[in-house]
């Protein structure tokens, strides 16, 4: 089993802005085994005073909209306004020695190379919320190394998206520029959670159809209603290639956080959070223990077929199983 | 405790149409005395052969869109077409005594006075959980005795939209007529639950602005991404009062049945909805004994106190608890 070092001297390093030990830290954080596990949760807990700091910054959009580069030029201009930037990732589907698509490094190459910033793939792991709280716990250590923001990125894979909606400030959706019958559209489910809609790609020959579709997103959400009273989602036009409307794009950024800083909703936003999350691991590993039991695992699947076929109403199958299970 | 008639008695009674004994077994439904609760799973699965044939419809919109009135004239224009039509209702917050505002038959007295038709009140309950299952249980006891389409409608207070939507073929929300600065807007989270959008009191000085609404919320619309290949989201005008584009809005109604069941997905959905019902209801049942464990009850609000604060890592607390659970 692999030694970590001691959590005083994990501590230390982190406050201290060390990234080596940043990053065994966060290594710890990931893993699985029961000993580093009630370690990683002493390390947060030593931490928690210097944790809150930073701007979370959700960030998701189809594979091919141009996230990295968009990432790179973003990361690349708070870099110059000697901001320290970290990009975390949420991905269910990478695999140990497969990696991720996101958090790739030669994909965001300015930044990878910036001393300043800090990009970290998403970790592996079973289940969507295995990986969330690693990637939860891993932004509480960033903050307590001193970041400024912290980027949390996505590719919208099953409910990816409302998960790291739920640890963030701010989540910006990045669309392809196009409108009317070209347009993807936007995920149900997605519009709900943004507090931006990026419409990426607009420069050269795209730009009228981006500016187009700008305009058309903006009307559509000026019907739904906001989910704070001192902040509504905007619409922008980006180049990542080419970073023009990225200054813009940040400022809005900051006049949210100033916004809902000053309403009160940030701070309320972010415990509402916590204690979702504290709910979201008990249900889990109830689920966890319910399944695991040898009556259940017998059972379960022949419920379910007879509950699919209809020929068992749902609730006797529930009562069933939960007869098992007591 | 209040006797009810033998199964035998009920099922015989409900398949013979008898709104006498059908009203009984939706009160055994209700009951929340175990040996009832036995007798009424006893019930639906003797029944379940005979349920699965209504068109299930949920209705919801703000208290002032004029629900009552449109399903009494919805109501109607089925019922003149020889369609057996049963209103149900969630509603959490009604009382046993209080009685709710949804199922109101003073609100819908053609309907109520409709001989095939039938209006049933809310279930009384503690949780919405409690109340959408009596409510889902009397939908299957209502098609058990022959009702062609069945309306459940609910007034949107904290989840009750989401789970009525998950119990219905088709959600239709009401919307007030109106556009720009005086529309209320969408609630975030009924926009992907919609079927169909309807713009009521489109009628007299009103009709210009709804009209414009319709118009706004259906470009909205095709941005987003929409649940089925067969259907996309509709927005129509209707004046509840005067009937106004009500045989139009059935038309879709029926379009969108047709379009489903040919591609598969109507069946698809029916049997997500009840897997998910299932296990909504294993996990309620859980946490349910998570709560009343005396350790838990004794630590909990403490706990999570200390994690709004900020002074306890969620995790810690997840963890910290199920260990006394355990």
């Amino acid at each position: 089993m692999t030694e970590f070092p001691s959590t005083a001297e994990l501590v230390a390093g982190i406050r201290a802005g060390d990234r080596v030990l940043l990053a065994r830290a966060l290594t710890l954080v990931e893993s699985e085994l029961a000993p580093h596990h009630q370690q990683a949760q002493e390390l947060l807990q030593s931490l928690l005073p210097q944790t809150g700091g930073a701007w979370r910054i959700g960030i998701t959009g189809v594979p091919g909209v141009g996230k990295s580069t968009f990432l790179d030029q973003l990361g690349m201009h708070l870099a110059q306004q000697e901001k320290k930037v970290a990009v975390l990732a949420v991905d269910p589907s990478s695999r140990v020695s497969g990696g991720s698509i996101l958090g790739d490094k030669s994909r965001m190459h300015r930044l990878a190379q910036e001393a300043t910033a800090f990009i970290r793939p998403s970790p592996s792991g079973q289940t969507l919320g295995g990986v969330a709280r690693r990637t939860r716990e891993a932004m509480l250590l960033c903050e307590a190394a001193g970041f400024d923001v912290i980027f949390v990125e996505t590719v919208g894979v099953g409910q990816s998206e409302t998960v790291v909606a739920d640890m963030v400030d701010f989540f910006m959706v990045l669309m392809l520029p196009g409108a009317g019958d070209e347009l993807q559209g936007i995920k149900r489910g997605i519009l709900e959670l943004a507090d931006m809609l990026v419409v990426n790609k607009a420069d050269g020959d795209f730009l009228p159809r981006a500016k187009r579709a700008q305009r058309d997103y903006a009307n559509a959400l000026q019907y739904l209603q906001p989910s704070y009273r001192a902040w509504k989602p905007q619409v922008v036009c980006v180049s990542g290639l080419h970073g023009t409307g990225i200054p813009e794009l940040w400022k809005l950024v900051v006049e949210h956080r100033v916004a809902l800083e000053a309403s009160g909703e940030l701070q309320s936003l972010r415990q509402q959070q916590n204690l979702r999350w504290m709910w979201a691991q008990i249900k889990e590993r109830l689920v966890e223990t319910f399944r695991c039991h040898p009556a259940i695992k017998e059972q379960l699947a022949e419920m379910e077929s007879a509950v699919l076929a209809g020929t068992l109403p749902p609730t006797a199958a529930a009562d069933a199983l939960l007869d098992f299970f007591h």
